[in-house]
């Protein structure tokens, strides 16, 4: 006897749904039932935001947040900035957290992802040209370079910190690492202490 | 300074998918980023295959399962089935392991849900009037219910139990309760170990 399935558009959707990240069989599976089983208004909105999104949604040509033809970067030609400082991140889901902080009033540059020979992604696969173009042509005191405090991120930043080096009174620095706010010493791992000890204040 | 944020696009799409059941906001915002950094194709495909979802699917009126108006349902209207059992589900997705477990060749019966007082979820909320028309016109033997093993669960078999007793000759069961296979008893809790032992059986 054959086994029973779902009928066929289910599961393309269940499929479409397992491609998502962070989505897994079983989440696709219940995603797509609780879809099916809330009558269409869900469904059609949200594949109504889906063609929005993939229509209306660019990457600012400069900075690598995201923009839209109407409205332009939020960033790039939003409210007045300090034009003499310059953050580097990796992804541009990055620059809202640190807008958040209010520490920083400069303009970003999205790397678009970080080295990693291990994914065969290389400098020449993020906007390294764009942000070399962008300081010769601006007037940037200082780039801070605000990078994942692992592996990938420390090669990155290795390699941009050289590469900056390059020009001629740019100042390059890089956030503190220590311990998290809030954290207490049991809870932090061995290279958060030692990087905690090594960056130590006086007081 | 007015705070930065995603463009609007960007929002709806975050808003869109935290709705999802185990999508939290987090989630939400890594998988919008994924599509959209992906390109127009994902999106469009998913969008389509939730449009084709929502237009093509509908509920078989008979059993509850999914079904497509030009497939029918793969199990009322599919290979021959011993038309004595039925077999009754809490939800469409239930009856998919109970065919994959290959033990039973008869009919399902989904209720779209359980009794749940604390969520306003009665008996006149779940297909039990459709249940009692089908046990009327067909020639069922035997039914058996395959409901969770929870509260709301139980409750719910009670009343199926109390309301099918009085169909005269018709045999009600239920799924056995015990020991997971493959689960050693350290791990089994107090209920699940007194239910083992309840249902013990000699050998």
């Amino acid at each position: 006897m054959a086994s029973v399935d779902y009928p066929e558009p289910v599961r393309r959707l269940i499929a479409q749904l397992k491609q998502l990240p962070g989505v897994g069989p079983k989440s696709a599976e219940r995603i797509a039932v609780w879809l099916i089983q809330s009558g269409a208004e869900p469904s059609l909105s949200f594949a109504e935001s889906l063609l929005a999104a993939a229509r209306e949604v660019t990457e600012c040509r400069t900075c690598g947040f995201f923009a839209t033809e109407e409205g332009g970067c939020a960033i790039c030609e939003g409210e007045p900035r300090d034009s003499h400082l310059l953050c580097i991140v990796e992804q541009p889901t990055d620059i809202l957290p640190l807008e958040r902080s209010g520490a920083f009033r400069g303009f970003y540059h999205s790397l678009r992802g970080r080295i990693s020979p291990l994914d065969n992604i290389g400098p020449e696969d993020l906007r390294i040209g764009e942000l070399v173009k962008r300081i010769e042509a601006g007037d940037f005191v200082e780039v801070i370079l605000a990078l994942s405090s692992d592996v990938e991120g420390e090669a990155t930043g290795h390699y941009l910190a050289e590469l900056l080096g390059g020009f001629g009174g740019l100042k390059v620095s890089r956030l503190a690492q220590g311990l998290p706010a809030g954290g207490g010493l049991n809870n932090a791992d061995e290279l958060t202490l030692l990087r905690a000890l090594q960056g130590r204040i006086g007081i």
